[in-house]
């Protein structure tokens, strides 16, 4: 219908179908969309699913605004070993904020954490971590909080690659993200992390802008302070986007089910099945990490995004499961 | 650059320069973007803005990512008397519902809904009105009441105007909605009504899709029922968009400040402040029901709706504050 790469349009209404077209005829031009995948099954199955569901007219067709793909973010779209990148923050964090806390000397689990005893920090468990993330996380404005993770993520680098952080993410899976935005999809992030620490970065790296995406909240409060208008964060847990709070907070901030989704562990269980039970032709792919040489090998017994219960799901259910070692030619961007 | 009505393209790279320059097209073409707006003070602080935020290269460029607007939705895009839309639905839900739960015969605020004794509804006050709420738009899927508001407004007429109440939204409202939108605005609703009462009728009705709609919220479950996934809507409230909630659910769903907001009532200053505190250039603009004849005419006592601290803010802060009967051309569409 319209001429190769260059296309003619008469108003805005158009707007929608031209926003397809350009997107196709890009997909067209580009001899191959998804380079850094090698040929392989979970390649084929993607192409084969965003040829079906844009073909127009095609049995499997999903109109644009339905077109939904959701991203689970630590494991999926960057590396989270040896620890999820938004701990390594915290535990900094407690180090910097440690001058003004003069009682974490002898409190845990900050002291553990000031000492680099990392065996007793793990050993706090999950209500050792929630006072790591609540010291470090509220207590400020949204504005400020967004500042100092922005501070924290231009200079601090990966223990083992010697990389930004924001480096460290799977080139494959930047691909993937462009490649579904080329062919209609709207693509958000849907993340066990706190919302406030992935949005400052997402944009950027990812092309993910704020509102789209869904993290772990804290509580929050609006206030005028001293004539200024203020959101602060307060030290309570809010929602909490893991597991089943995944497709309740999909429900909660899209209100579509998607036809997409992308995770890596167990927590990805539920958004994966709730978007396997859309009517519509729907995909599901779990990143599984079984490359030591070039990234991490790890899944059922991983203390860090860990992949048990979720690799015979996908067994079960047919969800597509990357073999990273195998059906990624480069796993982080070219330096 | 472009020729007028004619856009040339070679590249997805391109969508975003072209999606503003075809807005900014269509919007010159259309000699005027607002005909339902009488030349007025209201008129030319629209259009001067827009003017402003829009014009790159100019001292009030707003770069298209960050050009969100937010709308309250009751008596800003639609009619909110002489009751709000969803306590109409609520209280024919009850009628509806009555059959299934005996014990509302005697059990208040239900009883005296079940006899239309509105005086002993409204005195049974804030506690009462969530009893109703409690009872109408919990305790089922988010597909079945998504079903439940869809078949009502299907066929509900308001009493006054004997019209569908999707029929009964603000035709100055929706062209500034389409102008915004040509000039690269986001558009959001950002309302005290239930958020999955407002998300079955936005899209048709506002051209504002589900994912832009923000508003009060019941607790959910995402529950695997019988092989099925499914979020079941749960009694309790999990978060109240009126007042302070309004900033605080924009930061949590948008993550953005506004560049522009639009409300009616009391519920809605703390939005206008909020977006008012943005560094960028910013408007406010508050609907006064002042035209009797045509819609209703309220403001400080009004029990729906009420604008009375909210009138005094907006003079002394200098938001437009638009005088229906004589800046609108129109109230309701043509039928």
């Amino acid at each position: 219908m319209f001429p190769k790469g260059k296309v003619r349009c008469a108003g805005t209404s158009l707007i929608v179908s031209l926003l397809i077209a350009l997107g196709a005829a890009g997909a067209a031009a580009q001899s191959d969309p998804l380079p850094s995948w090698n040929e392989g099954p979970s390649k084929k199955a993607i192409v084969d699913f965003v040829d079906r569901v844009t073909k127009a007219g095609g049995p499997d067709f999903v109109p644009v605004e339905e077109r939904i793909a959701t991203f689970d973010n630590d494991g999926t779209l960057w590396n989270e070993q040896p620890m999820y990148v938004e701990l390594a923050f915290s535990l900094d964090q407690v180090g910097k904020m440690a001058p003004k806390h003069p009682e974490w000397k002898t409190a845990q689990p900050f002291a553990a954490v000031l000492n680099h005893d990392m065996k007793t920090v793990a050993a706090s468990g999950e209500e050792g971590m929630m006072k790591i993330f609540v010291a470090t996380h509220t207590g400020m404005t949204e504005a400020q909080f967004e500042q100092t993770v922005s501070d924290w993520l231009a200079t601090a680098k990966h223990p083992r690659f010697k990389r930004l952080y924001t480096e460290c993410v799977f080139q494959p899976m930047l691909e993937l993200l462009a490649y579904l935005r080329a062919n209609g999809f709207k693509t958000y992030i849907v993340s066990g992390g706190e919302q406030g620490f992935m949005r400052p970065f997402t944009d950027k790296v990812y092309g993910v802008p704020k509102e789209q995406v869904v993290g772990t909240q804290f509580k929050s409060q609006y206030v005028m302070n001293g004539g200024g208008a203020e959101i602060d964060r307060l030290p309570g847990l809010f929602s909490l986007d893991d597991g089943p709070g995944k497709p309740e907070n999909i429900e909660r901030f899209i209100g579509k089910k998607p036809i997409a989704a992308f995770g890596n562990s167990d927590g990805d269980i539920q958004m994966l099945e709730w978007t396997q039970s859309n009517t519509r032709p729907n995909f599901e792919l779990i990143v599984h990490h079984t490359d030591a040489e070039r990234e991490y090998a790890y899944d059922r017994t991983s203390s860090m995004g860990r992949l048990n219960k979720g690799l015979d799901e996908a067994a079960a259910k047919h969800w597509v499961v990357v073999d990273m070692k195998t059906e990624w030619k480069t796993v982080f961007p070219a330096p």
